[in-house]
């Protein structure tokens, strides 16, 4: 069976029944309550996420592989919004034909020692405790909140321990998730050498980054430590963030990449056209990558038009709301390379002539970027640029069966699906919403409506539910019902033996 | 083991190891992989959602049960929000103690032919799948969009074949919820035979049902339809709708009950005294019983406080935020009895000398109810209620070994857990949202933002994300990673075997 994110692939949902023979549906019956039992329950009757069997019960010689596809912002408002666009009410995407769902409980916490829980976070403390399995503060960087520690990530184990590794993302290579699995720096936006001393905005102080400096004694920043890694492949994008100068050195972050015997690639074609082993970084785009899809001429979501007489009363007057818009491509993606395309380039240079296995993450970064700019149609295309690259894991996995392929969320996101004409409107007043909504039309003729509403910001906020996880076969009994989101670090180095 | 809705039973999250004996360990180790793959998947690599093991793998005189708990509203923000009000951030809902979690599309339609999906749906469509398994338009309980023909429930089948059926609710008994798994109508509005002609609200008109009058060969309101239907156990809210005379009889809609046989309720002292076996119509209040929580002095989400020169623009100025408060008893509660006590007292009636089994829908309609009015103390209580009713679900199952308890939610809510300070608060701007917002002290010492800005009604909007879905051991192999609503029915049939 070839995984493709196409319409035909998809089962019907009404499809119920098999056409097993008859010794196979006896044995069915007969054998699998029990040993389902026996095989998913402890004694205690709880769920198995004991470490077992672990990669002991293998042959010596068999790869192991996990493969961690991260939705950024990726939550079942953003899930339902896409199935709905894509598949239609009634179709599937990939992730719901996955065997197991599981949730994940997000955890932060202030940056201090005293350790109280913070309820919603970013991408920065949510990248760490999937990389480290801690609980850190927002914007950290696998580093311990208040005491400032280096927290040893997934890749840094795997490494050590023979594996390959990689990182693939649509942001800049140097953002907070793939940082988090490489580099070790107390703030996120310490992108890149220049960044160390302060990061403002309009002149606004936003960060710096003074004892991570290598002249003080710390690492650098991200993308100098990203060089300085083992990881084996790199693919995003980000590329100014590797041509300033690197800290007491006289070449650029990106000759120092060659230096340390990475192959650069910067374009779609070079990547094509790039050797099949040996350490690839390849950098896109200047900063995150162009989205696949866009509102009609641009348009994102806008706010409703109250009329005069409506601001004196909200019950008053009459309001217009957003007319409908179509999805449309993204010009400025045509040349781009797909997830799907540097997954897959990452997967054939991790496993090729590779006997122990490797560790990869997979960022689909800009459901989140797009959801923050109240851009529905661009999340939905990057929610199809996930689907195609979690096509590829599976494809990868079936052909190279001791491999952990797991989606999840690092955290939840402002937009809502919301009906597209209020369920009020039977009352003879202006009902609509206070923050600004996109009406899009869906491919099978109904409207579908978003909406944003958590700020008066040009961006909106993160929110706290907790997120989808999936998870293959291979995670059946070692993935249970319910995590915390750093639970999954131990699940990804217990399955690698690390 | 005794579930029960207290922090010392939950596991720890850490609790990653068991002491098996090494026979049980190497079992597991070479049986189980294998055999999952045999047992969960289908010779297609499609996940197993047919209907064997069924009624007939167990000995004919077993009862079996299915309890099926419905979250009005219950999404992952809402879950999110109680369990780190209710437990901590770190700590376990009873619900994340499920050994099998999946997710539920929710599917909705224009009411007419053409059958263009609705993304948004409200109590009354939902109710409608889960009970029959069909897909439907808003406002319709039981019958078909369009063409308004009945549709045949669970509750209907359960009892042609023997079972004995409940509903329990903390709404009104007549509402859309517990009224879509037994009675037929065009309208949720129509509760009683008072409401037939028309439903109004401040002269606005809501709804009529003049089709679904007896005089006009229909089959009476929600009320009527529910004294004549199978149910054994009626027990919620709603009285008043029970006062009317009932359409062509000169007594009340109460009176028929009792002349069907009901033995009535109305206060939690006569619940506790009531016999143990025979049909029992419980009803506690007026309409929806008192919530167990409230906001401090009865506060619910307020609007941000904006300067005058905020609303010249939103970048001057500043911003107050509403002041955080807790969570406290509503006192109008107290003489309720809980949604436990009520699931308890049906639990029995329904398995008591009973060789065939049942069927029981419990509801805590609040979660929604309180969403809709902006009112997060009041939803976690409820979620609170729901978790206690749960635990005599799975005490019970433990004790009836062919009893699947199932937990899901109907629709997704417009609440969402927001950051108590903005993310972009080092901006030297006010930031804050357009809607309403709640901030609340948690028990664990942190605070947890609550933000409702789905429109400008007096009541917020449903969203549009598929919903979580639970079930105990007997769910495995049975209840599919991915379900769209109405195959929930088909999951319960199957299991009762109807």
């Amino acid at each position: 069976m070839q995984y493709a994110v196409q319409r035909d692939i998809y089962a019907s949902p009404k499809k119920r029944t098999t056409t097993h023979t008859m010794p196979y549906q006896i044995l069915r019956r007969v054998l699998c309550l029990p040993l389902l039992s026996l095989c998913l329950l402890t004694t205690d009757g709880a769920l198995a996420g004991d470490k077992e069997p672990g990669p002991d019960a293998t042959p010596a010689s068999a790869a192991r592989a996990v493969i961690l596809i991260i939705g950024d912002g990726m939550d079942e408002q953003q899930i339902t919004i896409a199935r709905n666009y894509l598949h239609g009410a009634s179709g599937r995407l990939l992730l719901d034909q996955m065997p197991l769902r599981s949730n994940s409980q997000i955890l932060a916490t202030e940056d201090n020692m005293s350790g109280r829980p913070v309820y919603v976070s970013d991408s920065a403390n949510t990248a760490t405790s999937m990389a480290t399995g801690a609980v850190t503060s927002r914007k950290r960087i696998a580093t311990s909140a208040g005491s400032d520690q280096d927290l040893e990530t997934i890749v840094e184990l795997a490494a050590q321990n023979g594996y390959r590794t990689g990182v693939v993302t649509t942001s800049s290579v140097t953002d907070a998730t793939p940082a988090a699995f490489a580099t070790h720096i107390s703030h996120r936006l310490c992108e890149n050498p220049d960044n160390m001393e302060e990061v403002s905005y309009l002149d606004i102080f936003l960060a710096a980054c003074p004892a991570d400096m290598k002249a003080n004694g710390g690492k650098g920043s991200i993308a100098e430590q990203l060089v300085e890694s083992p990881l084996d492949v790199i693919l995003g994008g980000g590329s100014k963030h590797f041509a300033p100068m690197a800290e007491g050195a006289n070449v650029s972050v990106l000759e120092l990449a060659r230096q340390l015997g990475f192959e650069v690639v910067v374009s779609r074609e070079e990547l094509v056209q790039a050797g099949s082993s040996g350490r690839l970084l390849g950098l896109f785009s200047r900063s995150t990558m162009p989205v696949r899809l866009q509102g009609e001429n641009g348009r994102s979501a806008e706010e409703p038009e109250a009329s005069a007489l409506n601001h004196l009363h909200r019950y008053l007057g009459e309001v217009t709301l957003p007319e409908p818009m179509n999805c449309e491509p993204n010009r400025a993606a045509a040349a781009m390379p797909s997830l799907r395309m540097m997954t897959e380039t990452a997967l054939n240079r991790l496993s090729k002539d590779n006997p122990k296995g490797f560790f990869l993450m997979v960022e689909s970064a800009s459901i989140d970027k797009q959801s923050h700019e109240r851009k529905p149609c661009g999340s939905i295309g990057e929610l199809q640029q996930l689907e195609e690259a979690l096509a590829s894991a599976l494809n990868h996995a079936q052909s190279h069966p001791n491999t952990l392929v797991l989606v999840t969320a690092d955290h939840s996101q402002a937009a809502q699906l919301v009906p597209f004409e209020s369920h009020y409107a039977e009352y003879p007043i202006p009902v609509y919403t206070p923050g600004k909504m996109a009406r899009i039309r869906t491919p099978e003729g109904s409207l579908l409506a978003v909406n944003y509403a958590t700020n008066s910001f040009s961006h909106e906020e993160h929110t706290g539910a907790s997120v989808p996880l999936f998870s293959n076969e291979e995670g059946l009994g070692r993935v249970p019902a319910y995590i915390t989101q750093p639970e999954l670090f131990t699940i990804m180095r217990d399955y690698l033996g690390l």
